[in-house]
């Protein structure tokens, strides 16, 4: 979460807050479907309340609420929990972090390409080397569909074109033809959108004359030339006009986020380029893009490619304790690292030097830092290195160059 | 927030989060006075849930839990919202954010200790200059009692004593005489606790014989010894005898902090220590020591010390756009700034430039980096800086260092 702040903050997006609870029928909108949102809702006083189920209703009741107030475009992030009553299991719970960024009141394919560089540069700056941003445009499949004059079905076309993988592709037309009255022959140009092979040029030639497929086509053919001028290697970034990402919410560009070396555990971070975030609280169009970042599924795949340090301690330094008298010293130490950017912990107690030790062990601290009676005499620590056990004896005046040193190492 | 984050991880403080909803009955503990607690309570499913009120609560509750992973002493932060069902007024929230840290598990002085170091740092990393943490030991007050007898009465007199400012010293004694059966001697004995000039000194001759309260004057003597070793200005930190915050929970020493610019507004960062976290949760004693910091007051002195910054942007270099063809460029150029570190926000519209800059003035960045056909043309950037109005010429080669020396000053 901290990399994700610092990475969000880099790009200007700003941090928002929103309270846990909204007016319950703030969260239920228009619809009647609350039960599929799984509210936890109740009575406070006369108050009709409900926890957030996500991020997304609260940003745009806060942006329609409160737009005089920030402008668009509008960049934030919001890095908070959300609570819906599912059964538990496995990787989903009833209270989890959500982790969302978005820039709103634009339609300029400028914010779809930046949304594509942060996700980019988040997952590299998480430890991440070999990962593929798969990109679309919901413009291409409407434009396919609409020229094959399929766009009235094109939930059932898209439900069939799903299934791909797991029933392969004679079923897929077969179900195309069946339900949805599609002729074979248009099934067949449907299903080659999930070509993986597909290129921007075939697209563009499917397309001819479809202004909104060919504006979907365009706008990707940017995103590819911008992302490679900006210095995103070029393996990193893909096409797939497979991807759709829920039918109803995202109608331009769409991202999803898969790890090379970890493909089966899905998406990590996936969004994309919606025409208007807050038709039920305000009659301004809002446009907008942006993305979330599943760090459930990020916690997991760090810890099974082991990118997740083994430090239970923000600091490097542990300041064992060996004379109570020296407390004050001890400290000064400790706040002379700290002057310089290097978390220090003082040892709390004077117990023997095993003891401390084992703790610095447990923690993962990197260097322990030691000073007795003959130490303070001389105008000397011992620096005891807990990765390879080595000590060396400083004097006070090059401590802390000598622990930057090592810690840099 | 941010930058309390970062000084509790000076310290070496970790950070942990816990569930927003605690089963009820873990918040409102053995006693019935949940009212008192003005909990947010509902059944999900047939479970007795509640929003948490404070962050002590299921502070205890985790570490009772997980004692046997995280170990003692055991030193974290939280910053988490906190909900109570009261009536809102200025200030006042159904909903706000507590910003806790403890360490738990010692009795170490060295702890209490620290803990007002870490109060110092913070107030200096938030740029407060004048302020003061006003100490005390609870020790102090239990000896001075039980030498006079009055131990058991303990609640009537600091009630008597706290009314000291609003009715005066004869009403004090007064109403410790008739409520509480104190001899008027023992009355002015104890008012003697609330000179603002008692010395350490002059309380050990008090305490004579009492060793509960000899203790307490000990500890804070090797506080001030310690602090001032550590290097904290002695005017920062005064002794206060008349400091109690709350007659059950604290045992030891006790933190109150006042800004110099601004004392009405109250303690922004209090804490203390206490004998026993998690009596509720485990029959492990967890002794401990901690403060929390009153953000919204910190916040309301902050804005009327005028400490806040007035940018809304985490971003001080706004990029603007010119030339939708050239939309990688600009990319290229905030990339290479947040590759030193400079963050960079890019413009997503191509607008004439006064809008841009008017965007630019309201959300409060520094500079505005302008590149048309002409600047891409001969390789160059301008650079307007947004304080004083000034433009210079500078080649991309040179960009980002002259960016560098711009913001530094």
């Amino acid at each position: 979460m901290e990399t994700a702040r610092r990475v969000f903050r880099s790009y200007g997006f700003s941090p928002i807050d929103t309270p846990a609870l909204e007016y319950a029928e703030i969260l239920t909108g228009k619809g009647g479907d609350e039960s599929d949102k799984q509210l936890f809702r109740f009575k406070q006083g006369d108050r009709d309340v409900a926890m957030r189920f996500d991020l997304t209703v609260p940003l745009a009741r806060f942006t329609a609420q409160h737009l005089a107030t920030v402008g668009t475009p509008f960049k934030r992030y919001h890095i908070a929990p959300v609570w819906r009553g599912e059964n538990t299991q496995r990787g989903r719970y009833r209270e989890f972090v959500q982790c969302d960024f978005d820039t709103i009141g634009t339609d300029s394919n400028a914010a779809d390409v930046e949304t594509l560089l942060v996700i980019h540069d988040l997952l590299v700056a998480l430890g991440f080397e070999r990962f593929t941003i798969r990109v679309n445009n919901r413009l291409i499949l409407n434009g396919v569909l609409s020229k094959l004059d399929l766009l009235d079905q094109s939930v059932g076309v898209l439900r069939a074109l799903d299934k791909l993988a797991k029933i392969g592709a004679d079923a897929v037309v077969a179900e195309m033809v069946e339900r949805v009255g599609a002729t074979e022959a248009q099934a067949r140009q449907v299903l080659e959108l999930a070509n993986p092979n597909i290129t921007l040029d075939q697209l563009q030639t499917m397309l001819e004359g479809n202004e909104i497929g060919l504006l979907g086509v365009s706008r990707l053919r940017e995103l590819f030339t911008a992302i490679a001028t900006a210095g995103i290697p070029a393996e990193r970034v893909a096409l797939d006009v497979s991807i759709a990402r829920g039918l109803d919410y995202y109608t331009g560009t769409i991202y999803e986020t898969f790890l090379g070396d970890l493909p089966s555990i899905g998406s990590i971070c996936s969004g994309g380029r919606y025409d208007n975030l807050a038709g039920l609280f305000t009659k301004e169009r809002l446009p907008g893009v942006g993305a979330s970042l599943g760090l459930d599924r990020l916690l997991a795949a760090m810890e099974e490619l082991k990118l997740l340090g083994t430090q239970a301690t923000p600091a490097p330094v542990l300041i064992t304790q060996f004379d109570a008298a020296r407390l004050g010293d001890y400290l000064r130490i400790g706040r002379a690292l700290r002057a310089e950017g290097i978390n220090a912990e003082v040892y709390p107690d004077v117990k023997k030097l095993g003891k401390q030790l084992q703790y610095a062990d447990r923690k993962g601290f990197k260097l322990a830092l030691i000073a007795g009676s003959d130490e303070f005499a001389t105008g000397v620590w011992q620096i005891k290195n807990l990765g390879n056990g080595e000590s060396q004896t400083i004097s006070e005046a090059d401590l802390v160059k000598t622990i930057q040193v090592l810690l840099s190492k």
